[in-house]
């Protein structure tokens, strides 16, 4: 693509202008401790004393200089579709500040150069040292590309190439990898913008490493005298070191670590023609989403180790669903679909980005949810096993890993529309934008118009410079049952797509037209019969937007509403509610609590009333009055 | 009652044989660590080291001893139904070596002792100092009783008296009482049993001086220098200590210690005429059993403080309901019935009693439940939130509290069948047994014969020693719609019950004969709709009995059966199953995975097929192969 497409899109604009208007600026304040009651960051103070600037401790996590990356980043895919001087001014001081913070062989940790000098590389396991450096390159690659300024990429590769002095096969090197994988897909980015295939052999080489036995990690406890068993229930399935990669069947562990490994292994798979790689992403990618995943394509369903737990066990009121696995879902969709076209993939990856990432964020990008349960009764948070299930959003985390990597997904949402392949285009989502591709060394135009997801009318125009063959492939998403597609006014027939794309193989001339119509019904979804917790329930899905219950259009228990099986499901457009949604509506049962009495348990027929159930799209509850939340609902 | 009436039940009297034969030897090896296997109480081995018997250092938890007194308690109940003479030598000469181990001034706790000898008293909330104590007082008091020896009396008569003189409100003294609940009720029966009131007193100033600010557990924690936020919540609720116990009107914190200070509470407002008091029971009453009970009787929805959570909130699979805080709930009921005679603390002692206590011991008293859940999916035992929930019984816990609590409960059951008061005798319960009382100065005999619970046919012989006029209220069960009652074959009409309990104040003859009929159908149970767990879902009893599926009889995936509105419920008696119970079962419906496919989530009908259900008592469960259990199924 000779560029990132410029979002027009009503729904994905939104998000975006909320992004550049109130997330960058407000966690520039944060990162810079200047926002009044909220947690302090020292963020920016740490990187100042690293510099030399400032005299102090370091403060924060040990990962704290990852927020200052995910900030620039996300500041970065921003510039490139908005351009701001000012704020470019400040990304630029920022990054003349991270060069001073830069050690003389390279080094960038603020937390080892201020707090651990001594220590650098001596505890892979817990301390994020390679993270850091891996959201500082991602970093450093998207504010090239966004500005063409080299400074922050130079500086990383300056550390990248620190970093492969260090680690490696070669002898008196450390075979060694980090706990918290980020870097492998970080190398990757680097070795596409750069070419030096260094960097990419070091990527695969934290990717093949990594579980081997003896472990790396216990070698590494040893040296430092760590007898400790591994609190994760003594075991490296935490970070998924459990095994070699290419023998894991099953996501296990820290659902965020999970998937930015996979998201490499697919990178590196593709990049390097990786056969039983490819398998095993593949296979991971099965279990993680007919298995593991909730329908707002949420991962990890257990709060101890932010972790997945086992097949089919998805529990709606105990999940952890961080926004960040969410985010590292679509992360590696996008690159299974370089890896294999295959609308499964873009299935999921579209179901996350209209569900499980955005609901992290309110509306107006002032407060974040860091779990994102699909069940909330707010007085069952008060329980010890719940707290980490905030009912309501807050306003900035101690470990604030989420809201800046929201920031970073929403202002490169155009990069996920598109896959190329040679002379193919695929169309993996449909939203508003302007592309521009270059085929056979041509430009091609394609702009794609449309009011999804609120409707499933996409019209496309498709203008190569001159007329010529090529492909473009648009996916049939799995919600849709009846789909038309015009090319020019004329129906082309759709049975035969091919992993779930209509092939357009054609010679395309300047200004032809595609129209796409997306049958959007609202659909009962049920979840599989293994899943505990949802049988006997339904869940409301219109296109790819999953719905919920609210106590504010609702009232209080939620759980004793039944959607009779063939309850019929209004909906309409309310352009003033939640920036403009689609409501559905539809007439329920409602047990009577009135008449029970006092008694806990009797041996008594339930009474109903009727209610008309309102329901809203899951990503923006909680943006009015808070209160209980409520996916799956009764089905009578 | 002129002694613990013979218990001749044969459901009752089995599990009386178990504790007998099985449970008290094998605690009694346990408490000497001669289990193999199991974990060290290294009990005993800490009263032989506090006498000067043996060397060595005190290990276990600080309320050691109190497994010790509640063995020997449970000894003592046995020994009264059971005579064993090499049992009771056993006692004695344990009784012997706790009286070695008794301190000149009359104090006896061996972790103190042996451990801690200069830190008496300084650390009531967390040390159980007097929790153990009261224990051992109980101990003494049931071996007199049980076999008119003194000695124990005697020895924890010089031990209140040494605790009196240590805590009152006299200058000097210290206005304080114990973190966890229970020699407040053991001085009642020490006052009962010695008519000493000092011990009522003493019982009464704890109860009094409970929740007072400032606080005593903060002036104590300031003392040893403590400043450390006290880890439940920060908040004293744990210990039911937040508020003076007569502003107490929700059960809060754990539940044991709930229990145990709501049965001191019931004991002195009986016997102090005390009104507060006695509101503050019901008030509390009616929140536990209303708003926060298990249909088992098990209470304590958090594993968190092993506590009350809030109202109505009953998950079945993350609950704590631990096997002591049901069988505290009996004796808080018992005492309640002391208080006020009333069906519904009946009720509430009869269903704690054949379900949320007994089922934490298999049928052959080796292996125990701590946490006794309402749905058990084995696999997600693992999940670190509910890895207090054990999916089979265990030999010996390392706390090892509910083994011989439910001992000493099983041992006395005969205690809690009547309540006496003046010239009435209440039946709370029935259960094969012959009892004597003691009515206007004569003996009056009754024997009792049912096959209860599998059958609700009462007959009842009454003989005074000679005629006279006396009352026998008889219970008639919250779950009986429809009962039949017969006097010398004569039908009484039972429209009149007061407070649930028919009054036949008449003369009585010998050998009157009465039968009662409780009409025992299986019940469909729901529970309130505010139980947000089991909306759409139903339980089976039968008379007192809670019954589950177990999956040995339904095969995996119990929550996938839904149970049809209107389908038969079938019983039929099975000796050889369970020692014997009856079996309920139903044609249900299923639904059927085979043909779902591997879709996580999708717009389909589900399918479902038949299932023959087979449900057992709850208390029965996992006596056979382990696996799945659930007791609210789904209902259509």
């Amino acid at each position: 693509m000779a560029s990132q497409p410029k979002v027009t899109d009503t729904f994905w604009r939104r998000y975006m202008d909320v992004v550049r208007d109130e997330v960058i600026p407000y966690q520039w304040e944060a990162l810079n401790d200047r926002v009044e009651g909220a947690a302090k960051s020292h963020a920016i103070e740490n990187i100042r004393i690293a510099a030399g600037l400032a005299e102090g401790e370091f403060h924060g996590f040990v990962f704290q200089d990852s927020d200052v990356a995910k900030w620039l980043e996300a500041v970065a895919y921003s510039l490139a579709t908005d351009p701001n001087p000012e704020l470019e001014k400040t990304a630029d001081e920022l990054i003349d500040l991270l060069g001073n913070a830069q050690q003389e062989d390279g080094y960038l940790n603020t937390y080892f150069t201020v707090k651990e000098p001594n220590s650098r590389w001596t505890n892979l396991r817990d301390q994020h040292e390679l993270y850091c450096a891996g959201h500082m390159i991602e970093a450093a690659v998207a504010y090239y590309e966004a500005t063409g300024k080299r400074k922050l990429l130079d500086i990383m590769c300056r550390f990248a190439d620190c970093i492969d002095s260090v680690f490696g096969e070669e002898d008196g090197k450390i075979k060694g990898y980090d706990g918290h994988q980020e870097i492998e897909l970080a190398l990757v980015k680097l070795y596409e913008v750069t070419g030096n295939e260094k960097y990419l052999n070091l990527s695969k080489f934290f990717i093949d490493e990594r579980g081997k036995q003896p472990h790396f990690f216990d070698k590494e406890s040893e040296v430092r005298g760590d007898t400790k068993p591994f609190w994760y229930f003594g075991s490296y399935k935490y970070s998924q070191s459990h095994l070699p990669v290419r023998e894991q069947q099953e996501a296990v562990g820290h659902s965020v670590r999970a998937m930015y490994m996979y998201a490499a292994m697919a990178d590196l798979a593709f990049k390097t023609g990786d056969d039983k790689l490819k398998t095993a992403c593949k296979t991971l990618w099965d279990n993680v989403t007919n298995k593991q995943m909730y329908i707002t394509a949420g991962i990890g369903s257990s709060e101890f180790g932010e972790a997945f737990s086992f097949d089919y066990d998805l529990p709606n009121d105990l999940c952890y669903t961080e926004t960040c696995a969410s985010i590292g879902l679509v992360f590696w969709a996008k690159r299974m679909l370089n890896l294999e076209v295959n609308s499964s993939y873009a299935d999921v990856m579209e179901r996350a980005l209209y569900n499980g990432t955005i609901s992290g964020m309110d509306l107006d990008g002032k407060k974040f949810f860091y779990v994102n349960p699909l069940e909330v009764w707010p007085e069952a948070c008060s329980r010890h096993d719940k707290r980490h299930v905030k009912p309501v959003r807050q306003m900035w985390f101690n470990c604030a890993c989420c809201p800046p990597n929201l920031a970073r997904l929403i202002a490169s949402i155009g990069h996920y529309i598109y896959t190329e392949r040679n002379d193919e285009i695929f169309v993996n989502l449909y939203m508003g934008n302007e592309a521009i591709f270059d085929i056979k060394d041509k430009k091609v135009y394609m702009n794609q118009k449309t009011e999804y997801p609120w409707d499933g009318t996409v019209s496309m125009s498709v203008s190569p410079e001159e007329s010529m063959k090529f492909t473009i492939a648009l996916r049939i998403p799995g919600w849709c049952r009846n789909a038309q597609l015009k090319v020019n006014g004329e129906k082309v027939a759709i049975e035969n797509t091919v992993n779930g794309y209509v092939y357009l193989k054609r010679t395309w001339n300047p200004d032809d037209q595609i129209e796409l119509i997306l049958e959007m019904p609202v659909d009962r979804i049920k979840a599989h019969p293994s899943v505990r917790e949802n049988v006997g329930k339904t869940a409301l899905q219109m296109g790819p937007i999953v719905y919920c219950l609210e106590e504010v259009d609702n009232s209080p228990n939620l759980p004793n509403i039944f959607l009779p099986k063939h309850a019929r499901l209004e909906t309409h457009f309310d352009n003033e509610l939640l920036g403009g949604v689609v409501v559905i509506k539809a007439e329920a049962n409602r047990l009577k609590e009135s008449d029970w009495g006092s008694a806990l348990y009797k041996a008594a027929d339930e009474k109903y009333y009727p209610h008309t159930l309102t329901a809203v799209p899951y990503y923006a509850w909680c943006n009015r009055e808070p209160g209980e939340m409520l996916v799956w609902m009764n089905e009578k």
